[in-house]
């Protein structure tokens, strides 16, 4: 049977990360018989430009049928000034939410060989690997109202709502917990129960899940301001970290600064698995951006890219042994000194995206 | 005339460490005719022993009135399952809103003494000076509704609402470019325009303000959570961040522990200046919070309350000879060698908290 993929390049870096997947794709083909079948679409920046709209109805059909999304990265700074509703990230934001892809797994892992990379002492980082699962179609992000109204006076006053419901934290903590159990069998949760009423359910909640059907786990709590600067002191203290959509999407990034691995992390976001199929409807991207200041040059890292289409040979096609061989051609890569720009050192050969990704290949099909 | 102080020392180690302010308060008194009335109030988990509230409605006239609140630090497990309503950061939370203390002023600085405490590399920590001028009084913190509702069914729903009015950034703004005038002349400005509506006012107001009064003054934006990153990445690249009340809380608490000084680093939280008096009501606070692990045994590190004394002398006072003088008395103990537990290094002499405050009040008489 198929396996449908679609793939959104996007905007900036996208574009030639993508390519670097598709020669993968293209190989697994032919050699290896996969039956990916992939279709193309345009989101953020392009898709306004084609069609004034972050992502078009067609894009949006296609992706809700495919069997996975591949995402490049979106926004620069030429569409800083397109109204608020059609904005680049629309159409990331319209993907997780039409899609319900409630949780974003965001592994935060050092590679060994990017240890000195890290602004962290590499001692503090040297073999991290945290996971952390992020709440997606939640929060502040999707919440109403969300206004700017005009009071006269020359006053304007803004309007977010942070909005979570029992059954939302329920199952992005199961997740945490089930994936805790395949690591090393530890998640802390981090809130603002202190300030936010939103962070009192989301304690009890995280407490009852657990009690009820994940004991088995260790689960600590954790403010999530005291969260961020443990991750600064001592991020191998952690296993799994669950949390809300904004602070996740603080915290994650904090952690992937961490490792010093920053372009070569990547992320799901999955929704439940179907009642009858079992399958989930999912999205993979890179944490980085679209890095608009080195887009075209062909020296931007496609790793992270990559490194999702691993996760999404994982997590929605169950491909395990490919992705364990495409994650361990990325570190034999690294391993043997091949080096973009962002990650050079001294001893190492830079290169650019293709041959980062003709590097990866080669090794991929070697192992 | 009398200068007024309220000392609420809170829970924890917020007793020990205003201890040894009091002594400083005390030799200003006798050697200086400083002039000091101090007043005391209980807050937090001990207010709520003793009032069944956070604050009593006693204190926090004694706070209204006072020319400078001191504060220690609230909370502890022993308080973790009161109402919500009366738990220990409602003393505190209450205090800046009724105070009005829109302006927390946050230095992240890093002792020279202490560069190779951070978990950061020494080189981009050594010399970094940051200021996070934090809104403290709207934002999620205070928007209404805040509320947890029940569905029926098993299912509770919480909101919490971010609310921003144009004058609220305005005032914020203005300190942050006021502070900068007197360092580096620069301003990042931080939000989340990209997913949340006061995030869009967040920046066109701090971009109005710009425009209008402080064009002299370099003005950055960035995304909060590339801000978190950036923090991480290469933290000497700010002078003045302002960012909004959750923001702030996240962002302040990253930079603290990036400095390796987190148990030095005090806060002033600010009012607007009185129209006739041009006095600004104020609170001084260690960034560190009560540490009920360390309670009681005379080895908590005092110098972040002294520091927020020193904050206090040059912001409520004036007094900036004498604020330069008490820090350099603290930078002086620490180049000599002398170390609380949480700073100890190889070749110091470690001290409690009284020997701490004895030491930098000797070095403070001597200077
Ligand atoms: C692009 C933006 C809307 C997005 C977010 O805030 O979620 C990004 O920062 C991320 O973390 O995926
Ligand atoms: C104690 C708590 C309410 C407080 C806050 O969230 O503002 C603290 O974290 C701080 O930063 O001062």
């Amino acid at each position: 049977t198929a396996r449908n993929l679609l793939l959104l390049p996007g905007d900036g870096i996208g574009p030639e990360a993508m390519a670097e997947v598709r020669k993968i794709i293209g190989y697994m083909n032919e050699a290896q018989g996969a039956g990916f079948v992939t279709d193309e679409g345009l989101v953020g920046g392009s898709a306004y430009d084609a069609h004034g709209a972050a992502i078009s109805e067609e894009d949006m059909a296609k992706a809700l049928a495919a069997d996975a999304v591949l995402f490049g990265a979106v926004g620069g700074p030429k569409w800083d000034d397109v109204p608020y509703e059609v904005r680049p990230e629309a159409g990331l934001l319209r993907l997780r939410k039409d899609l319900e892809l409630f949780a974003n797994l965001r592994p935060a892992i050092c590679y060994p060989a990017l240890a000195n990379a890290s602004s962290l002492k590499p001692e503090l980082v040297e073999g991290l690997d945290i996971l952390i699962v992020r709440e997606l179609t939640g929060g502040v992000y999707f919440g109403e109202p969300k206004t700017i109204t005009d009071l006269g006076n020359g006053q304007k006053r803004a309007v977010d709502t942070q909005v979570y419901d029992t059954y939302e934290i329920e199952r992005i903590a199961a997740v945490a917990f089930e994936l805790a159990r395949t690591r090393n069998n530890a998640v802390c949760s981090m809130e603002k129960r202190n300030v936010m009423k939103s962070g009192v359910l989301w304690n009890q909640v995280v407490t009852a899940t657990h009690k009820e059907k994940f004991s088995d786990v260790k689960l600590d709590h954790m403010l999530a301001d005291a969260g961020g600067m443990q991750l600064v002191r001592a991020p191998k203290q952690f296993d799994v970290i669950v949390t809300d959509n904004l602070f996740g999407d603080m915290l994650s990034d904090v952690a992937a600064m961490l490792t010093g691995s920053l372009g070569m992390l990547p992320s799901a976001s999955l929704g439940a698995p179907d009642a009858k199929s079992g399958k989930r409807k999912a999205l993979y991207e890179p944490v980085h951006g679209s890095a608009p200041d080195i887009a075209g040059k062909g020296i931007a890292n496609p790793i992270a890219m990559i490194a999702s289409f691993a996760m999404c040979l994982r997590y929605s096609f169950n491909m395990v042994t490919e992705a364990d061989r495409l994650e361990k051609a990325i570190a034999n890569v690294l391993d043997k000194g091949i080096r973009t720009g962002d990650i050079m050192a001294d001893g190492c050969r830079q290169v650019g995206t293709v041959e980062m990704g003709d590097a990866i290949l080669e090794e991929f099909k070697a192992l």
